[in-house]
């Protein structure tokens, strides 16, 4: 067998394994009754500035907490930290992505039924997270105005595999010449029907909206969950 | 084995085997004395701009071309076609980084002894692509910034495993504040003695100190090669 049947073989049993973790994690967090929401996209896409608002803003209505996946340093726990909501860092080393089984050994001792919201930040690349499958209820994938419009098209998988998107820092957006009309049409392109929010953590343009979304998609698990 | 030891076990033998690759290309280019030039950044960190603006400029001087990877679509490949250097596309798929047998590949019918520079745009991916050795002369990291200043101390890897850190878009720097003393620290912090240039391929500053750097490197190591 080749190196490269065989990497594909094992890639294939470790994703299997994810999807058993993430399932159980799943299983878990509607017993909670806690709404989980991922985050993935580029590097210095904004998902900390973003997540630090939302807790920010969420957290005088909701018992919210977040985990963040980097490859080094703790530096966004510590900057989410200023939002007073319980946070922690997890260190993936080398590995490029979270995997269930990550955030099921940082949420070993949380009591998640004192938690209406739970966010989790994935490692910043565009790529590799969108084949993991962490159990959260909604996946966003954010990309700023600054990286330019054909983000979706050059990176569908990502896009294929989050729920929303969100195009984020659109306080740039004249500065860049940010073109909003083709991003849309892009995202749509790649995947149609998907909701998309422009928003902006620094001017909070948008983030009501994103925000009102966010509280209805949790209200409505809820009395699904409620019904069974 | 658990799936995870099989899965580094695995990783190893390709990564041996991408070694042997690029060593093979190393010994190409150097045979053919064109001086090869590989960029790795986030996804939007401004790699194509950079590269469409180095063709044109060196073209005027120097034989050049490039090759560029991303996982789908030309759209690389047709803006750079305009600076009328050759240009090929590299589509790999879901694979999140280029790899030493895919620009064997690309390379196959090329005649290396007709370019005196070629350039190798990597998958926008800030951590997968630093493991793998393209059989470059140098490797140039690039980060815009829009990312923040402290993307260097949360990839380490990829800055470790390049030779020169570019910081892009610096036309943008004061409408994003940004803090150009802590970035060049946390640079030296991962890398110390690291070449860095602030730059702008849209004002054009920062280019010609760039391009010069560029040029005498590829003197030194054609002066390096006679001499053997």
């Amino acid at each position: 067998m080749s190196p490269k049947t065989r990497m594909i073989e094992v890639r294939e049993n470790i994703l299997k394994q994810n999807d058993i973790a993430a399932r159980a994690l799943r299983q878990r967090f509607q017993d909670a009754e806690v709404f989980v929401v991922s985050m993935v996209s580029s590097p210095g896409a904004g998902k900390t500035a973003l997540l630090e608002k939302i807790l920010t803003v969420l957290r005088a209505q909701f018992r919210v907490a977040a985990l963040v996946g980097d490859l080094a340093t703790e530096n966004d726990a510590v900057r989410l930290a200023r939002s007073r909501a319980p946070v922690r860092q997890i260190i993936t080393g080398t590995v490029c992505h979270l995997e269930a089984a990550m955030v099921q050994k940082a949420l070993e001792e949380w009591k998640l039924n004192e938690l209406d919201f739970l966010f989790i930040e994935n490692v910043g690349n565009l790529v590799c997270p969108s084949s993991y499958d962490l159990g959260e209820d909604l996946r966003l994938v954010l990309m700023s105005v600054t990286e330019g419009e054909d983000k979706p098209l050059k990176y569908p998988t990502i896009f294929n595999s989050a729920d929303v998107a969100l195009v984020t820092k659109m306080d740039l957006a004249a500065a860049v010449e940010f073109d909003s009309v083709t991003t849309h049409c892009n995202i749509q392109a790649v995947r149609p029907g998907m909701a998309v929010f422009d928003v902006s953590a620094k001017s909070d343009s948008g983030m009501e909206e994103f925000l009102n979304f966010l509280r209805s998609r949790r209200a409505v698990r809820a009395t699904a969950t409620t019904r069974e």
